[in-house]
Parts: structure tokens; C-alpha cells; sequence
């Protein structure tokens, strides 16, 4: 992550400056503010502003005058039970706004979030000249074999450099034909911006303001820090995920029992668990499932499991 | 608007508290944070938390790194250009908190606009016991003879004062029936708060947490403020329009000429508009309008116009 | 239910109309459509349109030319990975539209669902007339004692019948003052129609059309059909739940299997399962949860499980 | 465009299939039906599903039991009225999906969009082989000196070829890298798809099922139909302007007129016009308007003005 001098100062001056709020305030956000929380090679986060906190949520549920506050305990168990039951709209509550690097095929995934306010970067408007996504060579993945959108096995040493060198050089390539086709230099087209960008490849980095309520921010992570999710966006989800635990610590240990740590059981899962709980044997072929499902919820419970078959 | 000690308590308390914080502050709005701003006879609105500036607004339409402001009057024009062009995403980079009492019939018609978050006071959890609402003896009107949804001429004073009447004892009498209905003395029935609220009249005050973004809370004030809303909502909106000056006074300008001072022309409309200028006479046979269009635009540039047919 | 002369023309003639298309067709809703559905004492449910079928939540998953459907069998297996990942997108690419009468205190919790079109009567512009909502006795129950917001025991039938003479009483009250006010007699005030309104009560019923995509239908089925939802608005989730079987038969089945007959358990639960399922014994005082989530748990599980203390 | 064999099979195979329905039909929407309709060089809209017409604008309107349709001419006079009122929500009663292929960088700014549903072609699932976009040669314009976001004259003929040929060089130097990332052969990397995409340029062609409710599809046209929008995304609204016209003819006359042909006046605007009106002199100087939003003006009302200075 590279910030011109010119970004570090304006950042810097936000932080210097402090005034008195009646508002709800977190400290532990608060040491955080404006700072780019680095991801990937070149993207960061930035928490820009926020809005309520842990006793803003039980505040609402109980639509009460004051400080939701009552006993530290009670509120605990309150947001607990209204994370168990899906009474999502106290959570709406909260709000933040995050400035975010992040490249496009990252954005691409990202803006299907539709519950999200989003200013992006205009390459239309403006000349975009914030680098591309090289990954770390640790990153560097087979397509995998039994799963059509995932990463299998990493590519050997060799292979992997030389899949670096290429990437090297295509982003190169690709800025440079850019650049002249941006140029007003004699010989150089100097070619509208909107039509310029579409040379740009989609690891070019890009930049949005986005703003999103708690509930909309949660979702979000359950689904981009999740183990499918692909590795590049599973990064920025994980900063946002640590920007929680700062912001609004109680929802965030309910919301890692109730959604991360959690499952869901189909009507089928209930039953077999209920069966193997009355001591019933319980396998694949007596299970009622079918054979994938039976495997999630196999590996799930940690059940003892034949090996798989080549499909 | 009669609030209980407690409420008034909890609300001097919240209002004792000040903390640094390194976000945008707006004084004119801390000024008045958590103070139930009165609406109707009992109704209220009050800012309980907000986020964001009119210099959000440009920090966000740049994707900046620091604050939007470089000067006021290069501000000022953005956002003037924001509002003209209609470009909305930076004016959802603002969100505001309220605590609002008002009647079940305006409630209805509030929560029509989706792009909010909600709590509602719960009647099957709670009793609800915050009044009804009496209207003004000026604002009973007639049936409007022109327009199906509108108020005509006020009620003579006799006859107002019989529909008060009316109300009051039509009000005591729903409350009564709630009272028994949910009451456990011997003798009375006890029935299940979820059921025995569906006696209460729509006139019924009832309290919600609503939370919307600026750009949400500009259309919503833009179609309740106008003189073709219901009274009742209107005055709603108007005190939301009160703070909306205070909390962003630039946007709130912007606003004010680009849509509540503002007009939209149809192209047929506009067509007259240059025939009209072209020194051409044009009235509402060769006007290329319906009679309808035709009044509303002759109203709307003052034009001289006949009397209306009974329709 | 009661439709007038005028209603049931109109209906008839919709039906006797055929028209061939190209888009996909269900024959089980057409059979259906236009029909009102009974719902509680006077409501209905009537399907008015609807796009899409099993098929459609399968193309669009394959973004493919033709129609989803390959194999049934793969179908099946795609929408039931698609329900049990959560994979929603799909499900929105099917629509309805409705028709439905019910009373105002249910359609305020349903409009609380915001992901749908709604165009409802206005109270406003027309007189509203459509009666009021009278529970059955068997319906009639106290307020729960350990569940704030829930039904506890019938009333007797006695005090059954007192209530309901009450309920006769106070709607055939509310509805006189509302024919007063809007009276034009001699004497009688001719009140606009939307002050007016006001003095109905929740039960009056209203009616409104409502669009939504079949993704959010299931939603709001999820929620609403719930034991935990007010028995009035269960009515009209169950009726809804009927309709989506004939429509989206396939999509259904997964439905139920994910959603209605399964849970969700949370990280603590998973653990007590496992342990359970490692033989080792767990109870109350070890399992990690709270009083209330073990109750819940204990439930779900059928585990014999101690009774409950008063609170 | 060029579709495979297969895709045209499938796509001959649904027209060819008929079956009756009761609900609303629109022939002239029939007759198109899952037909590709190009876009650009490569891209193309096709209707997919549909559902509803004029007449159910007017029965939601209306909350009729039967068809909207009284009178054609009144039925004309209502939409026109609900448009230019801004009463959106009977808009939203009808739903159209589209299966479309668009290049990248439109995408993204189609999709700014929310209020729609979408699935999209996956790039983590499969092997994205739809082409690249190349622009027409009389479409290669220079970066626009007053608009910075805009396009200003068209290159000269030599510069224009030599910046084809180096689009097409550019494009099939991405494709080679991709291809080769994902080759499995020996000696290739058989890199996962899911990062093998990222050296994807923003001109790469993919496709999405996309499903919007008329209100919002109006708003789209409105935006992107619009002479400050991009020419490439344009391109598609005009198409989407086209299939408006054959699925709703009386909706799309007054969006036209009221949308499409008029204008918005701010109060300041609104000033100047009276005042014109009334015989006096107005220019910039003393318009009250800033010299940008005056050129607007006198553009829209056709004044006669004064050359603008350099800026």
C-alpha cells in the first residue's frame, strides 16, 4: 500500500483534529479513524465515519428515550437473542462509511451487495492510476478438481514464477497501451478517458466511498469471509470482520456464535442428527440425502465418512 | 406533547454527556440532539444521531482522502451541480436517526418509503397507551369538490365543534374497550395484547425509530411537504425540512431551488413555454395539452386563464 | 368473504379470456388465477399474474439461451444446492402479483417487508367500506404468560362471547362516527375522507395489490408462517405458502426442507451436539448457553429436558 | 453478435413452443421474444419473460378486481396523470427480464443500478470466451475539453486506425495470456479461472439475466438513454427505449413526453422564464444563476446567447 505524500497529510490533519459530540462514541474506533488498514498488495480500508454502537441496537429494539443501556448483561442477552432469532432491523441502526482500494474483479464481486451506498472513482472523469493486483506467490492456485469455482493445489515454484512474469507483463502492456492512448503528445491519440479504460485489465485497482448499515455490513461478511469465498475478497471481508469487533464488540461475538461458528441444518440434517442421537446407525445410503449433501453435513458433525468417490 | 419524567430524565442525561470525537460534528444539530421537537398536539420529533456534513457530501462525489472542503464557494457549486444533474449517490453518503411519535394513519403512509430502517413501538409485546390524535379545530375541513383526495373549505365553527365532539368520544370509547379487553381483573377478559390492540382508531399514536439517508429524507420531505400531501404529514415534514437546514444548509439550499421552488416541465409544456416566448398566443385550445395539464401549467408561470367549467 | 355482483363479473370475465403465449406457463396457477382465496373471516388472497416458473430459477442460474431445464433431476439437484448455499439471486427471477384483503393491524406488519411493490386503497380518495375483521371464538386467548408477544389460553366460552359482543359493539361504533363524518346530509359535517379515516380501527380491512420476486415471497413466508408469527397474518402466510407450491413445486420441496423443517444452530449448539454425539452427557449447567437458548435447543432436539421454573 | 449453433437452436426451440394462458399478453412483445436483439458489435438484448401491460398500471392504480381498462382514452389520461405526478409505484406492477451480453466496463456502470435483480455469467465457474468490444471507427473520439467527462471531435481517420489496431493488438494479447493461464497442456500453468480472469480487459463481453419492474426500467432509459450518458451503455438503453415502445405504447408516450422531452426548472429557472414572460430583458448577468446553469437554461429555452468564453 502506497499513499502519495499529499493523501498522508490530509489523513493526517483529520486525525488532529477532535471536537465534542453528544452522539454515541467508540474509542476504539475512533484510534482508527481515517487510517488506510492495509489489504492485498496495494488495497487498503479506510474507516471514514460510523454511526451508533453495541447500545444504539437495543436502543431501537426497545425504541426507548435514553441510552439503550440498562445493565451491561441484559443488553448482552438481548442482542444475543435478537441475533439467534433474525430480528434484523435493530441492527439496521448502525451505519459506517469505509473508503476502500480494492481491484476491480474484487469491485465486481463487491457491488452485488445491493443494500450499500457507493461512490466510485470515476475512470470517465479522471485519469486511473492506481496500480494492479500482483498476488503473492503462495496465492498462486490450480483451477480445483472437484469444486468448479475454487482453488485447488498451489502451482509449483517454477511454474508460479513464471505465471508472475506473465501477469508482469500483461499489466504492463496494458498501462502502457493506456497511457498512449490517453496522450496528447504529437503522435498520441489523446483518447476520451471513457473509452480509454477499457484496455485496463481487472486487477487494475480502483477506489470507492461505500456505506452500509450493521445487519447489510454483517451479511456481507458471513458471505465474503466464508471458506468459498474466493481468497482476494475473503481479505478485505476479514479487515471488515476486525473493524466489527472494534465498532460494536457484543453484536460481534453474537453474530460469530449464531452466523460464523454456526450452521444450518436442513429438515433431512435434523432428522439424521436426531437419529444418531436416539443411537440409530446413520450412513450415506440410509440417510435420505444426497450424496453431497451428505458429506457437508458429515464433515459438519465430524462424523466418521468413507472416502470419496472419483465423481 | 407530554413526555413522562422518566423520558424527560433519560433525555437531560443524554444530553449532559459530551465526547471528543474525530468525525464531522454540526453544531446546529448537536444543539438540538435527543430534544423531542413538537409536531401535532402530542406528536415529536427527535434527532437521535447523525453522520456526515455538507462536506461529506463533496468528500464522497470526489473519493477523496480528506475532508471535501478546499473552499466553500467551489463547494457550494457541487453541490449545487449534484443536485441539478440529479446525481444522488453523495447525498446517501449523509444518514440521520429519529425518534418520531405520530398517528397510526400518518405512520401508514410514511412507511410507504422503503429506503429506511424501522423499529416500531411493538402493541403485541407492549400496551400502547400514547393517546390519539385531535386535530386542530382549524384544520377540519370539507370534502374538496375538485380533488378526490384533498380538504375543501374548513367546517363551519358549530359543526367543527360537533366533529371534535364526535372524535373525543369515539377516542374515550375505543380506549375503554382496549383498557377492558386487555385487563385481568375479575370479570375482564385479559385478551392477548396482539389481539385487543386491533381495536385502537388509526387516530392511535404510536413511536418508531427511523433511520434514512440524506438523500432518502430530501424525496421523502420533497413529496410530504408539498401542498398536495395530507396536513398531518406535512407537518411532519416540515419540521424534518427544519433540520435538514440546520444539519447540511448548503444541500438544503440546493434543494430548496432545484426542487421545492423548482418545476418540471413536460415537453409539451415546454414547447409552450417557447411558443410563448417566441411572442406566439397560446392558451388551452391550441395548447396541445389536456384541460388539466393545461391549468396546472398556467397556474405554475402565472399565465391569465379562464375560469373553470364545473367538471 | 363476501364480493359483490359487480366483483365476481369482472373476475368471471378475466377467466373466460385465453390468449397464447411464448413464456413459460403453469397450469396449477392459471387454474387459480383471478380466484380470491379465503383468508380469515373476510380477506382473500387473489393471484393476479405471476412470470416464471422452476425452470426460470434454473436458467438464470446457467445464464443460458434455452430453457433451464436439462433433466428434471438435475433441476432438482441444482435448486436444492442453490436453497441450501443460499444462493439467492436465482430465486428473484421469478414474480407475482397479488391481490389480498385483510385487515389493517396485519397489513401493517406485512408492509413491513420492503422488498415488494405495493399499490393500496386510499383511504384517502375513496370511501373505505370493506367491513371489519371478527375473530373466531376459538381464537379468543389470553395473553401468554411467558412469551410477551404470543396467544397463552383460550378465554372461556363465556368471556369468549362477552369479547366478541364487545368487538360487534366497538366496530359497529366506529363505523357510524366514520358514515357521520363523511355525511353530506343536513347536519351531518361531510368531512374530507382522509381526516375521517381516522376513526377506524385496526380491524377495518383494506386491500392492496402486491408485486414480489419469489426469493423475498419465501422470505416473508419463512417469517410469517413461523409459530412465532400473530395467528392473522399465519392465515395469509399459509395461503401464500399453498400458492407457492402449485407455482414452484420443485422450488418448494427444497424450501421446506431448508428453511420450514430445518434450523439453525448456533456455534455453542454445534459443539453440544457434538459432544452429545460423543456420547458425553450435557445438560443446562454445562452446555455453554444461556437458560433460554438451551430451552430452544433441548426442544428442537427432543432431549429430555427438566421443567421449566416459573420466572 | 454471432451465437453458436447451439444457442440458436435452443433460442428456435422456445419460439417455436405456444400454450395459452389467462394472463395479460402483448403481442408485439411476443413476436421478439427470446430473440437477440444486437447491441454494438457483439452484444445483444434479449427479452426474456414479461409480465403485465398498460392496463395493469391502471388496475393497480385502481385496485380493481378486473382488467384496468374502462375506456382506452381514459385509461391514456390516468398514466399520463401518474407520470407526471410522479406516482411511481403503479409502474412497478409490471416486470420485464432480459438476458443481455455487454462488455465489462458498461456492466459496471449498468449495475450501479440496484433496484434489479441479476445473475450474471461467472468467471470463477467458467471459461469467459464471449470476445472483446471494438469500437466503430467513427465512435473513436478525443477527450472532450470542456466536459471532463465526455467525448469531444472524432479522431482522424489515420490516428483512429492506428488506435484499432492497437486496441486489437491489446485485446488479443489479454486473450493469449488468459488462454494460457488456464491451459492445462504441459508446460501451462492451468491456473484457477477464478484469477487466471483478472488479466481480463474492462472490454471483455459477458452476460447477465437481469429482471427489472417498469418504474425502474423507465429511470434507467431516463439516465442512460440520456446525451450525457456514455455511448456504449446508450446504445443499450436505445434498445431498451425500443422494447418499451412494444410492451407498454401508453406508459411510453407519456414517459416521452414527460421524461424523455421535458425539462426541470429550478426556481431560479422558473424566475427567469416568468420574467421573460413579462417582456423584460434577461441575460446572465442578472439571471441570479451561475454562468453554467445559465448556459443550460438558454440552451433548453433556445435564448439567444453569447459565445462562451474560454474557462
Amino acid at each position: 500500500m502506497t499513499l502519495s505524500a499529499d493523501a498522508l497529510a490530509e489523513i493526517a490533519e483529520l486525525r488532529a483534529t477532535e471536537q465534542p459530540t453528544r452522539r454515541a462514541v467508540v474509542p476504539a474506533i475512533e484510534a482508527i479513524l481515517f487510517e488506510p488498514l492495509p489489504v492485498l498488495d496495494q488495497g487498503f480500508i479506510r474507516v471514514v465515519d460510523y454511526m451508533g454502537d453495541d447500545a444504539a441496537v437495543v436502543q431501537a429494539a426497545r425504541v426507548s428515550y435514553g441510552k439503550g443501556t440498562k445493565q451491561v448483561s441484559s443488553d448482552r442477552g438481548l442482542i444475543d437473542y435478537l441475533m439467534r432469532h433474525r430480528h434484523t432491523t435493530p441492527f439496521e441502526m448502525c451505519e459506517i462509511k469505509l473508503h476502500v482500494k480494492l481491484p476491480i474483479f474484487v469491485a465486481r464481486q463487491w457491488i452485488r451487495h445491493r443494500t450499500a451506498s457507493v461512490n466510485e472513482y470515476s475512470a470517465r472523469y479522471s485519469v486511473l492510476d492506481d496500480g494492479t493486483y500482483r498476488p503473492e506467490i503462495g496465492q498462486l492456485a490450480a483451477q480445483a478438481a472437484h469444486n468448479r469455482q475454487g482453488r485447488g493445489e498451489p502451482l509449483d515454484s517454477g511454474m508460479a514464477e513464471a505465471v508472475l512474469d506473465r501477469l508482469d507483463t500483461s499489466a504492463a502492456s496494458a498501462e502502457a497501451t493506456y497511457r498512449w492512448l490517453l496522450g496528447d503528445a504529437p503522435g498520441e491519440p489523446g483518447l476520451s478517458r471513457e473509452l480509454a479504460r477499457m484496455v485496463l485489465p481487472l486487477s487494475a485497482y480502483t477506489q470507492w466511498y461505500w456505506k452500509i448499515d450493521l445487519h447489510n455490513l454483517l451479511h456481507f461478511v458471513a458471505l465474503r469471509a466464508d471458506a468459498h469465498a474466493q481468497y482476494e475478497i475473503r481479505a478485505y471481508a476479514e479487515v471488515l470482520a476486525q473493524i466489527i469487533e472494534k465498532w460494536v464488540p457484543v453484536t460481534a461475538a453474537a453474530f460469530r456464535d449464531h452466523r460464523v461458528d454456526g450452521a444450518a441444518l436442513s429438515g433431512k440434517g435434523l432428522a439424521v442428527v436426531k437419529r444418531l442421537l436416539a443411537g440409530e446407525q446413520v450412513d450415506a445410503s440410509n440417510s435420505g440425502m444426497g450424496a453431497r449433501e451428505w458429506r457437508e453435513l458429515a464433515t459438519l458433525l465430524q462424523l466418521p465418512t468413507t472416502p470419496r468417490e472419483p465423481e
